[in-house]
């Protein structure tokens, strides 16, 4: 059973979580403030890490076999590094543990395919956390575009910049530009054309540090895609952005436009002698899509509590990543690759 | 008779202007474009700048008795100095020609009064241009007060700054800044409140420059007007804004809010490493009201061409200058003064 | 003594909570997650809210007495009715507790008086909550405006809108208008003009609902302030805005200009057939200033614990009433008030 | 010889112009305004529009043959329909006169290669009137980017939509909506990139209305360019937006980002229940380029009159026809198609 009963009759979950760093900081806080859900158990390759989290959430410090095994665990969140989430989705799911996972799956499609088998056989609930879904803003405009505001959507135009490089460890590990950052923004697309992409084109090139072409990948890259009755969305990234993190939306319609703007920490505006100027975007993701962590959370704790669907399935995360796979060989072949909807 | 007409029949507006100064060059440009007007006559003190203007719109040089017994001229611009207003007026006004006059009529309401005294007995028409109220923002709000977008008028917020302070020597003639700058708020509050101020409060100070102290003059002043009803304007002035000429309005009323933000050179946005910055606000009077100078002499020669009255007449001009004596009044008194609604 | 050290060596603060309201479930909820604070009383006329409130928290339903008798508790939140604050602030004092009350400190200056006199003698530490000093733009511009990016401050103007009427029952225990509500502006104008208002002038009148009048009260206000040195403060005051909470500081200076603008809940935008159109203002206080009460209750956490001064002392509260008060006689005398600085 | 000297000793350009009809009109109206030339005459195959537009602007109705026989006459301003830009090119060529084209030079690449060889035989100069390198906003854009404000160009994006389809009957003759619409569009991205163009890839569908595949064209497209050096463009289109004529740059580079915003009519905002509105953008390009056709037509009289070389000459009329052929094709190959750099 995924669930478990507190003394008043409500349904609580108790999470085993995997990964202590930045990202797992943050959903470790959010479950704190979550009154239907406790962090019992904290796992990561860092001990200390896993340690300072564990104390200051009232969690215990241990290992995957033990925390699975724990039976009051009903539920696992997995924060760490991309190349363990495959396993531990197979672990969790064999030990019937409702699973929340950081996206992507794994880089490799044979892989997330394996991996999806074992979730379905199972019977768990698994919801890839594609943050960007909850961010009010985005939210608020999906709900729009469903409500009719625009009319039948036309074209989606996606703006996706981090303030600046990751780290050159990284970049080898991260699958590449596409698969690991345009993902996102691959996931946006198909939450709202209202219809799944059939076709991908993509340029990609290194603009910003050539430390990126030195391991294979690129900084800089625009995205056409098409659907079947001719939708189109376009997506434009790079990796770095000066004034901070630039996340926009735009949808067009037959009836308007609706355009999700960047956030900012405050509503200051100076005017002297040069301009009127207003804040820079939020720096980074952690600002940027805070208040996203937290409704992504709440609204897992609250499906599977509720015993209804995740809103954000393992379909999703799959698709995902074959739209990133099929803009990788558009940019390798030169030409558009086409997909099969999900 | 105030009309001529064309072979075609229609009536034509044949003009004497005086003043070829800086306001005096934009409004002979504008009567060159208006196809129901022509200028005829250019009298200046400075014979130069009088020949220039001439020169370049295919008039003559001129003086005012001979002007004004052109029989061929049927109207007068006057955008000359303010101490010679007056006297062109009178003398207008018994030639009878049809007015167009620089705010203010005088610095003088007494004189005013005969000025105007001597324009109703020769029953001419005389607009006091008043340029804001043909800005296309501003008027466009207004329309949208009057038809009732905002419900009911409750509180006009005006802010009215100038880049930088006037040279010295004018100073002193101007009648000082409540009368010479803070007499165009005046007009507009009249114009937004929908009922006549019948209260006059105001702070004065000198902050910008020595130089307006010792010139007996303030450079900064808030003000407080209220109406019979109990509706409140506020309007705030300084001489040196150094973001450029900061000209708002902003109309709160019973079913929402309307505002008139600063007009700026381009849409052109920057973001860098700093902010998010757009430009500042149009430098001057003379590109800001770039529109409505044009605007206003439009509404002028198609009031008289048609018979129509003036859209700004003589005890507009008149009022706004009690409402800047009255801010003279309780600045030096240090109280509320009442005013008589026209 | 104040403080109490946990096993760590580090100071907590340990509350007794006078208010289980609206305001009160709010910093309850901040205090819940500060981790240098615990709730451990829950005080209220109404049982059930403090109940509910104190379950929430795990903290005991407690009396007045009960709860400054408990040792352990070194610091007191006062969010109960007006008419309550002053005495307990003042059997806080006698206790020895540590004070965070919500403003106003009393509606009569004579018992605000009384109040920080028995403050004073006890030696505790009284932090007024004038929330808006920590809402984070505010903070922003004030600390821009300290960091000289607008040099000399010349004129400051507030605009504070209430999204519609109060109860009319909270009407004629409110104070009034001035007293109840612009007390936050005038704290605001203090806190940004640089220098102390010494004199005030008040309009009031009832525009929106005669329900105000009824009650002897106004829901309509504008007032101008000014210091020794000259410089103009204004604010604006209405008791409903149909577009939601209206909040809003300019601060005019040399160097330029500051303006901190309404904040809303998404950064969505809609273009269709009729405009271009973006969120209303956050609803009320509790959604714009979400920010501002946890961070006040962090600084005050943080100041008795650190034993620095509290960032909002009793002279602010007091002085910010001696404005309304100036305010009120303004209005009713039709003159300008002095006002004595503190 | 081009050029024929005013007493003054000024040289003077005098006109003769093709096309009558809107566009004709708003360049007869700016070369009226224009002090360094004359239009003398006005030939239209509709010769009642012809003689409304000579008489308004003191020219003669006339044929081409007579008009470039005019020894007087050294320029020619063609706004003509699009099929007899090229023979009229050539005619005015041959006869000496310089040339202001509206664009395209011709729908077919080959027609236009042939009369740019007569141009280039003849000596005279030829502008094409690609006016929105002359919009004050998009030209500001660029200088800045040429400036240096953002570093080096990474991405260019082009929003531009027409705010209603064209009648039917132009669309057969139009040349498809990437040689007719977008071609505007590759221009700007030409311009702004900072390279050349080296490959285009495009969507095209029928999404507006089917009347536009009845006739063999598309409504919506999105293009995507790369330059040899990985710099990338992307361009969106569509025949219909709700809200007006929405026109808007971005160019992303190094050191920031630069955008151009659409403009509107008023700098009004409207806060009530529903949102805080500003206007839709202007309704077409009459009104959003308006100052756009004054300068280009400025621009050409300049550069004409003083021999310099004009702004946009035939190499960039013919690139970007190019670039539009090369869209064509890749919509109907289904992949990139390669691009010869001028």
């Amino acid at each position: 059973m995924l669930q478990s009963r507190q003394p008043s009759g409500d349904v609580m979950l108790h999470f085993a979580q995997f990964g202590a760093g930045r990202i797992g900081a943050i959903h470790a806080g959010n479950l704190a403030s979550n009154h239907a859900a406790t962090l019992r158990h904290v796992i990561d390759v860092n001990r200390d890490a896993a340690a300072a989290l564990a104390a200051r959430h009232g969690a215990a410090v241990s290992t995957t076999e033990a925390a699975l095994a724990d039976s009051q665990v009903n539920a696992v969140l997995i924060a760490s590094s991309t190349d363990t989430h495959a396993d531990l989705i197979i672990a969790a799911a064999r030990a019937g543990k409702a699973i929340f996972c950081e996206k992507p799956i794994d880089l490799s499609l044979a892989r997330v395919d394996a991996c999806l088998a074992e979730v379905d056989a199972a019977g768990v609930p698994l919801m890839v956390a594609f943050n960007r879904r909850f961010d009010p803003s985005f939210a608020s405009l999906r709900a729009r575009v469903l409500a009719g505001e625009i009319g039948e959507v036309e074209q989606v135009i996606i703006t996706s910049r981090d303030p600046a490089p990751p780290h050159r460890a990284f970049i080898g590990s991260s699958g590449g530009m596409f698969r690991d950052m345009s993902i996102h923004d691959l996931d946006m697309a198909r939450w709202l054309l209202g219809e799944e992409p059939i076709e991908v084109f993509a340029y990609g090139a290194c603009l910003v540090d050539p430390m990126f072409a030195e391991e294979g990948d690129i900084d800089s890259g625009m995205i056409l895609m098409r659907t079947a009755s001719g939708r189109m969305a376009h997506i434009n990234n790079t990796r770095r952005a000066v004034y901070g993190y630039d996340q926009r939306l735009e949808v067009f319609g037959s009836g308007g436009r609706l355009i999700a703007d960047n956030r900012t920490a405050t509503s200051v505006e100076l005017a002297d002698a040069r301009a009127v100027a207003r804040d820079k975007p939020e720096p980074f993701f952690l600002q940027r899509y805070a208040e996203a962590y937290r409704a992504e959370l709440t609204a897992f704790v609250s499906a599977v509590t509720s015993g209804t669907a995740v809103p954000v399935g393992a379909a999703d995360g799959r698709q995902a990543l074959v739209l990133a796979e099929a803009a990788v060989a558009s940019m390798q072949q030169g030409g558009p690759v086409a997909v099969t909807p999900p």
